[in-house]
């Protein structure tokens, strides 16, 4: 057993907190990463707040983590000490069901292990990422190409994989019309993923402040959704469009921005249900969908995809005893557009 | 113009009553259509009944029509007299936009004529089929092929291609597991549709009351949906679930039942949203679509196809004088499975 530094919540109403989380010892098929960093999602605010049900406190998050291995077991063949590596949303899951044995471990039936707040396979509680060490079985670890700056891959193991995915499953690429709503950790990456793609991209924000970033990062247009107007402009005119915003939004207003067989994935979840009118949907044949991160082979792809395209998140990096300022800054949209955890201030 | 007799509401609260409508003077590209049968839809009951908006009464309505041609217009190609015929749920649209041209007159984007209480292109509201006659431009009158039972017939024109257009689209077929929830006049269409495609069937109904019909329309398992266990033991199981009923359903528990990138399509649509949680799409990358009736062409494609496969919907035919009744049947989930009424008995 190792015992290393982090940062806990020790409840839904308290600060984060210097602490230490213990980490199992190296098992044949482990990895043990040294982090270098942890990117701060907004997910990570929702659980240690107990918005999304009970946590069992004290609790580490953190599912955006990027470092070095240092260790690995006797059976260890995918990692080697030294390697760059990642750590996305899951830690493991059954292997056995459907959706596992189509690389779709994300979905597994019996629910994948998440980074943190899980029951782990060996029945402790598993912890996240705002910490100096981690021990993951090799097949949830991904590999980070040497092209992406060490201090701005952590966003892309979720804020990455989570936009990633849906692109790719509905196809994003040329000819295709695509809305991103929102421009936070996650809007941002799909922005440049989206773009990447070959896709026509509209950034829907509430107002125009990041106008200028969203056509930098690749967007051809931006429309402000205080503006009524534009739910007149772009009435039927996209194939897909990602919601990353996770608070209630006029879903029906959105679905009728969607064309033909257009489909609206939300990859954000407020905790209150969507109230969806069947009539938004008919009009055009629309779906309303959710995608959750990605799969481990699909989280490489992303990563390999992100290395050749020269595709990163913008990061604004900050020390350990930051981060209750960074909530609360993320809980005000003010932030461009990742916070990343120096995790050498951890040690 | 020409007065021919009808059944039609006089109010929202009022039975309906033998009356009058004018309809046009047969136009170069029109088809005048001696009714001989028309179909029962709860759609035709929610309109009167103004459940779903205000309505233009008195109102006839009716979109399940069958019929003789009996004069076609100059420059009719399509039909001539004496060919047996059917109109469905939309008479004309706008003919330019992009889903026009894509054959997807249903979503036109200007908005398709319906069949009843529509504003039709000469400013006139439409008068549906519960009537002895009705002028319909030549495009949107259907071929009824001659091994099709003519009182049988006329359901197909909105049950039928209502439920056949998302069957297809889904891709039904061997190797798919398809749940239809409701066994009324759509539910057990989509029955029989989806089996002739190959797929494999499963009912969700309220009460087994109708399974031994439910097994021998093909079928394959038959589920009460009044046991809580269905939900438990038919998790994550389909690829497509055909939703008929149109009052509000626990919809995230029938989202549950959905296996991964499955899709819930709702044909029926309950006045008030549904409320959807966004976790019960995200477990398994599943979707919430709608679909409304279907293209001309598809629509012909359907009756073809339940020509060739023998398929007819079961229908308990009425006099006019039954309307009312009939209404309140259907109302209770007292017919199998559809009502027609014998138009012969208006004349």
């Amino acid at each position: 057993m190792l015992t290393v530094n982090a940062l806990a919540a020790p409840s839904a109403t308290e600060p984060l907190v210097r602490a230490t989380v213990e980490r199992r010892d190296v098992g044949p098929r482990d990895v043990l990463i040294e982090i270098s960093y942890a990117g701060i999602c907004h997910s990570d605010i929702h659980t240690v707040r107990g918005d999304w049900g009970p946590v069992p406190y004290p609790l580490t998050v953190g599912h955006e983590i990027v470092g070095h291995v240092t260790e690995v077991g006797a059976e260890v063949t995918k990692h080697a000490v030294g390697d760059r590596v990642g750590v996305g949303c899951m830690v493991n899951s059954c292997r056995d069901c459907a959706n596992c044995r189509a690389g779709q471990e994300q979905y597994c039936v019996a629910g994948n292990t998440g980074t943190y707040a899980s029951v782990d396979r060996d029945g402790t509680v598993t912890q996240g990422g705002y910490s100096t060490h981690v021990v993951v079985d090799q097949d949830f670890v991904l590999r980070v190409p040497a092209s992406i700056a060490h201090e701005a891959a952590a966003p892309l193991l979720c804020a990455g994989i989570t936009t990633y995915s849906p692109l790719a499953h509905w196809k994003a690429g040329p000819g295709k019309k695509v809305a991103v709503v929102g421009m936070g950790g996650l809007g941002h990456m799909a922005v440049k993923i989206a773009a990447a793609m070959g896709a026509e991209v509209t950034v829907l924000s509430q107002t125009l402040s990041k106008k200028d970033d969203g056509l930098a990062f690749g967007a051809t247009d931006y429309y402000a959704t205080s503006d009524p107007a534009t739910f007149e402009t772009l009435a039927n005119s996209f194939d897909l469009i990602i919601n990353t915003v996770s608070a209630l939004v006029d879903i029906n207003a959105y679905l009728s921005l969607l064309r033909l067989d257009g489909t609206l994935v939300s990859v954000g979840a407020p905790p209150e249900p969507l109230p969806v009118q069947v009539f938004s949907l008919f009009g055009a044949r629309r779906s309303f969908a959710g995608s959750s991160i990605g799969g481990i082979a699909e989280t490489q792809e992303m990563l390999d995809f992100c290395a050749e395209r020269g595709i990163a998140p913008e990061v604004e990096i900050i020390s350990a005893d930051r981060v209750n300022e960074a909530y609360e800054r993320v809980l005000k949209s003010d932030v461009r557009y990742r916070f990343v955890i120096d995790v050498d201030t951890l040690r």
